[in-house]
């Protein structure tokens, strides 16, 4: 699924251009356009249709002019390959979850902690081969972070408590049987609460020299269901926030949110958070999608119903789980530590 | 949709029998079977089919010896009527919320605050012809209150947050259009955030000699959503505790809890809550109707998903939202009324 | 709903300008932004967002130089409106069904059957002023009677035999409850069996000098149901055919349909028909949208599973049903028209 | 999913008793309660939580007892499997396709063609070791065939037109992705069509002596569709008549239509076929269970939308896919067998 959502974003893109697709010994041999059902809006680019899928062998990757590639591997092939490959001088960018709480390896989103990208000095591949594994977070964590970033960075996190609404198509393919979710709700999704939790603190953490990261000192308490919805995750989130605040000022912290470090970035959304003042905004149908220019559609988080209460904060918060949560993630990642020269 | 389930609750209940079915003008004056779309699963009880629908009048009421009435009546009629009906000695067991939040009527639940019942002496109607009003909590707040009551009197509550799940027919009938809920979550019920809170901590609340309450002092953070379930809504819960309590303690108190002001009542479920200790439960297609005997289907609350995190502790809950938190709510007080001698 | 398709239509139409907006006295006298609940995909054209809604007065559209209008009206406002304003010289295209099966108003496909806009010729209005009424297709009927029009063609139809499985959005806002048709398909549309039955019959007739049309003399049996889906209508047909055919020719008279009054229609598909041979398409989620250019998106008609079965022809289509079905079609009717030199 | 339901019908049967679970070799070895999701509604039963789960061994079953065999078993192992065990004497009551176009197999269903259950005479495990298989239709036929046989003994067939509209359940688990049928309808089911067409005619079909069947002489042109739907077959009919009829006749042969062979088996319906005359009806949410007495739940196939069209009838049928198409249907035929004394 998130192989698919990486063809469809690279297609054109300005900067980067597919040129090998690669998958494990059992995958790899055919043509991409046989092997793969098809599953995001719209079809399968004409341009990949015809291309083969080919072995996960580095040298075919040398032999093809690759040095960046961007994973899409189950957590134990990532496991097995991201290191060694790294180590060939291969520059990674994985949406896999094997790695993210190495310390050496960031869990980069460019909008939240752009200076983690300097734990990647601290990879022995960096230093031998130039090779490096920099991955991005949880499709979950990923919308839950920006919108606390603004909040951290100007009235300081106390603790977290967040509940999930998940759309299917973050289990992957054939992913969740419809008998199981056809009108009803599962009330748990293996090792997301404590994805949730792990990957928060370290990406909201400080990192100094080569790292590692000192986790942030708060608490992350995720309650993660799978609701029947195609794409965008919703989140419910109470902040208990250091600083006396009122509820207008956080509605701001969160509309005038911007990256800096993004600003030239093609995959890069204008406005990170864009914030809904509507009542029943946002819903996972309509704002699924938001973020411009087009080349960013689905990259922005869009938040609502924020509302004080004492020195807590309540917003929800919605965010395209296989865009900005997963390939466009690694994306946006790859175009940040290329206008730093790291490829 | 309340309506129905009284209708199909009070079929052959061993205490009550369903006299009179009325509605307001614009409904009454035609025969029940043709007057209601029924949606409740099941047929329509055939002994109903073919009673006719009668006007709001308290002489035909008296005519027919009834003194006890159930209300499914929505919020501005029951604004109307409940008070003038229990002038004229009328015993009102309410599902609608326009006067729960009156300081001489209780929003009861006999597993919770049985107590509370001592409010009707305030209501200036009990001493002048007996009657009264009684009403039953929303049904968000009936599966949370049940849950957090063994919570509070073990351990004592600071505050509670709460993420909701609810079913579609929470909305009653026609409800939430379809194109709005396909794939799709509602992140917004109107007022609903506020009952929840209000009503949560007035029936945790304490009451001496008539009352009022005295609310219980502890926060509640309340964020509804709307989900494409049917019946049965789920709620994570993270509730800050005053005592220092373990896990497994709190999982006792949730399945140790029992009700004796509810012994012999035919309503009243064995255990008003079912602990499931499986990692995917509570589910709502599941679990909704649990509860025993088979009368008390649907009134027990399950509980899941137990985690302690420091003086903290999450859990999930899901109980029947037309049942345990509407139609058998109002039976069940009824039928505690009726031990007190009440009716 | 069919309304919103129009707006969203027009926005950036080349030969066409939306310059007023009208409803009936109930709904006119506001901003169309906040008058209308946006249920299509992508958010509404700003350019509409706070333009007036504007009673439905001919001496208005007059003050605004409109000629030219796009009716989206219920039933029983079009049978009271669009007559009186075609009286005076108003060109109509509507969607309404009120006017379809009057004798001297076509049901208009251009593809299908260009010929019947002479029947126009035959109503009062348009000799004394040059207003008339021209009609498309009920959207269930659409999608049937392109599909049928190339076998009509090339091996004439004895009798046609349909069951569909029509999306939500076919039924309009707020349409069908979600506590009806949630895990559950409903099995009547109301006179949705008679209006295919009757309409195909129409479209397929034959017409000489200003009518009326003679319709064509085989029959239509249509089982009509909806689904939860939220667009797109899935037909499945029997076509029982006069002239022996093979199972390839059947597949070419589809693939091959072009239509030749259509060439430099902006909203004309170049392919009518688009034939899907793999064994599970049409889909409505994947091909809902089919059609080519951009502006033509959702415009084809897809067909697949086309099978023999001795002198019947079984195949399954696909048809957006808001836009081929409804103001797509309207639009393309306005375009050809203006061909002809009728606006 | 056919497992479960048979376990669940079994439950408390008056004839017959759950001796044994039996698995092939990758599930045997342990206990059914841990070894099984259980789907149906409500609990498994208590008593057989904790039967362990053996392996298909004739040895086994005969040490227990057991000569009755139930078989839910994929068609490949239903094929190494069902014959073999015949030989050895059991009577085998399958659900499995594998052998349901055997000469001298019958596909059973007491109601239409209780006599060929005389095509066992030819099995050669009949003569040598009294065993035998008996197979019930696929889910979708089963419904077909019930409401075609009082057409056809009253007026004849001449061909058969059906569409349908399949449950989720169908497909087993997990089968259907989510993914794939999440507000879709899927236009395929391998096999399906051909299955409707090869069963009917074999199980409306005459025998004579041993068999084999001669075919009944119709076509039947079945499209079948799954949808989001749990439990219920939907199928819309279009049958031409041998003989002219009206359409009160035809709901008469509907409606009186009674099984004699069935007259005291615990499991067959009053009334095999329940004809509804709203114009809505059936459902597969409201009419999923029809059937009484209580243990005949489900085994009921509800008509409606009952019109005649000139020499071809149209209905609609619902049949609930895993009892009266699966567990109930191999169980009625066991106590048919049994009535013959065929255990």
């Amino acid at each position: 699924m998130v192989g698919q959502w990486f063809v469809r974003s690279l297609e054109d893109h300005p900067w980067f251009e597919l040129e090998v697709l690669a998958a494990s010994e059992r995958s790899a041999g055919g043509i991409y356009g046989d092997l793969v059902r098809w599953n995001v809006d719209g079809s399968m680019p004409a341009a990949i249709r015809n291309k083969p899928v080919l072995p996960m062998d580095p040298a075919i990757f040398s032999d093809h002019g690759v040095r960046l590639l961007f994973s899409a591997l189950p957590a134990d092939r990532a496991l097995a390959w991201e290191r060694p490959l790294a180590e060939k001088g291969f520059r990674i960018f994985s949406n896999a979850s094997a790695n993210r709480m190495e310390p050496d390896v960031p869990i980069l989103i460019p909008e939240v902690n752009a200076g983690h990208i300097c734990l990647i000095e601290a990879q022995r591949s960096k230093k031998d081969s130039g090779g490096y594994i920099i991955t991005n977070a949880n499709c979950t964590t990923t919308g839950l972070v920006i919108a606390l970033k603004p909040l951290q960075d100007r009235f300081g996190l106390h603790n977290v408590i967040v509940s999930t609404y998940q759309a299917l198509s973050g289990a992957g393919y054939p992913g969740v049987p419809s008998m199981d979710i056809s009108a009803n709700v599962i009330p748990y999704i293996e090792k997301e609460d404590e994805k949730v939790d792990n990957e928060t603190r370290k990406i909201l953490g400080t990192v100094a020299g080569k790292g590692p990261v000192q986790p942030a000192p708060f608490d992350v308490v995720a309650s993660c269901c799978r609701v029947a919805v195609r794409y965008g995750h919703l989140e419910t989130v109470v902040a208990q926030l250091e600083k006396d605040f009122d509820e207008r000022a956080a509605m701001s912290a969160f509309s005038d949110f911007r990256c800096h470090a993004c600003a030239k970035l093609p995959t890069a959304p204008r406005q990170p958070i864009i914030l809904r003042e509507e009542p029943d905004r946002p819903q996972p149908r309509l704002d699924c999608d938001a973020g411009a220019p087009d080349r960013a559609r689905g990259m922005s988080v869009s938040v609502g119903r924020v509302k004080k209460f004492g020195d807590r904060l309540r917003f929800y918060l919605l965010s395209h789980n296989t865009v900005r949560g997963a390939a466009g993630a690694s994306i946006l990642n790859a175009e940040y530590a290329r206008t730093l020269g790291y490829l």
